[in-house]
């Protein structure tokens, strides 16, 4: 299987949920007008507890400081596991749980954190720039390790990095028990024509920006967000231009039907949400 | 001819040029969302000082306080000129020209000032709540005065205000000159099918909300605003669930040409801006 290193360089941030009226400015131009900035990577997930914001530096200057956002102070490098072999079956073959077992698992070993995004398109692993010798170290015996260089796939050698594996590389890991919770509601995941995102604009930003505000007309009605058996989720991802959506089954019928598409089963998800509490960030998982 | 005091209660609020981005919320959810809003008049007007938004008070309450956010003391009421007759010669037929010498000129002698809001639907002339038995004495002879009540139009008596007319009410006017500028741009006054808004969503956010901003695809493009000889002015307001939308040409054509629609004519216009400095609030008007 081959490795890829992407070349974008990336901040994992979140906004409090009170605070995102101060950044709708920056987010709204980030999602919708691309031609007004030099961003190529931002994803935006809503959470029971917060925003989380993943972009790269270009669409980081777009935020500005505040106390409702954090900022995790490293940078994160994107890493996309794809099946070697011809383009048809590209790293769409490659599912989290390979990931999981063939990625994750060897660099938890090594006591290196990831954080996963998974989107229509494929799943991106990111690893913190600091780790990514150890990274290239655990990884390269059972990858062919590519960097992208500016749209090229360079190989990358083991030499290019100083050895960072830990020579307790093989101890066990203390397997940790962590409650497991299963929302009620249903997931689809989705992507859409980028030249179409204008016609779905003011329903994404309803849905992103005023889905917690009051509106005269749902005095009565109650949202996904209120029914302590489901879970606020919703995420837009805008990255290399493709666009990817991850929401509910009552958020999607506010979408007109013909214009997002989801893979041809049109398969739903459940989400196992791992631990009580965010482990950090993105703590979300739908499977 | 029929005078008719509708049924609104204004807010004249200005917000400073760099404050805008603070406001982006309110205002989208104001501009796009209907359905979240109880909302009925909404104007929104850029010009070279600030952005100058008059409101009904449900939508003030969508405005957080702030140091960018001016806001006029006072509460205002919008009226509307009517030629009396059937409906097909409606209020469209009385010009400006008409309200300046039947409405306007005798309420200054009377020294009660107003606020000009022209729309593509029909031009509203605002007076403040506690002038209003002064304008209701002082036009009562030229007009058949109506107030809009749950949406029926009553005729309203004298009797029903204090006379506060004064008594040097026919003292000649000292006549005042002030600068006037005519800048290059030519304007066009057009409406939209509110279905239709979306469509327009994303163009009209960038237009309203990131026209000041750095696009790296402009980088060696002049925008009208940085052309000293013409004038960054854009107006675009819901009332009644009537768009109406004041562009120069540069800003038009940022629209799809299928959507807005103008007059017949379809006649172009030119700005007289009277005094280098705003006279108060609105002090730009197309003729």
């Amino acid at each position: 299987m081959d490795l890829h290193i992407l070349d974008h360089r990336l901040r994992v941030t979140s906004i409090s949920k009170n605070g995102l009226v101060n950044y709708t400015h920056p987010l709204i131009k980030l999602i919708f007008l691309r031609n007004r900035t030099r961003c190529k990577f931002f994803s935006l997930t809503e959470t029971p507890e917060n925003y989380t914001v993943v972009l790269d530096e270009e669409g980081f200057k777009e935020l500005p400081p505040s106390e409702h956002l954090q900022v995790e102070s490293s940078i994160w490098l994107p890493l996309n596991v794809a099946s070697n072999g011809n383009a048809s079956s590209s790293s769409q073959a490659v599912g989290v749980t390979k990931i999981a077992k063939s990625v994750i698992a060897p660099l938890a070993q090594q006591h290196v954190s990831v954080f996963m995004l998974s989107t229509y398109q494929t799943d991106f692993i990111l690893v913190r720039e600091k780790d990514l010798s150890v990274v290239v170290s655990t990884l390269e015996e059972e990858f062919n390790i590519f960097k992208e260089v500016e749209g090229e796939y360079v190989p990358v050698c083991c030499q290019d990095f100083t050895n960072g594996l830990q020579k307790n590389g093989k101890e066990a890991i203390q397997p940790t028990v962590h409650p497991v919770l299963i929302p009620q509601n249903q997931f689809c995941v989705m992507s859409l024509d980028p030249d179409t995102l204008p016609s779905i604009a003011t329903t994404l930003i309803d849905v992103l920006f005023y889905s917690n505000s009051f509106s005269p007309k749902e005095d009565s009605e109650s949202s996904a967000g209120q029914d302590s058996d489901c879970i606020e989720f919703f995420s837009f991802s805008l990255i290399d231009g493709y666009i990817s959506l991850v929401m509910d089954t009552e958020a999607q019928r506010r979408f007109p039907a013909d214009l997002l598409f989801t893979s041809s089963s049109g398969e739903l998800w459940r989400m196992v949400r791992i631990g009580g509490q965010p482990l950090g960030f993105g703590e979300s998982f739908c499977f």
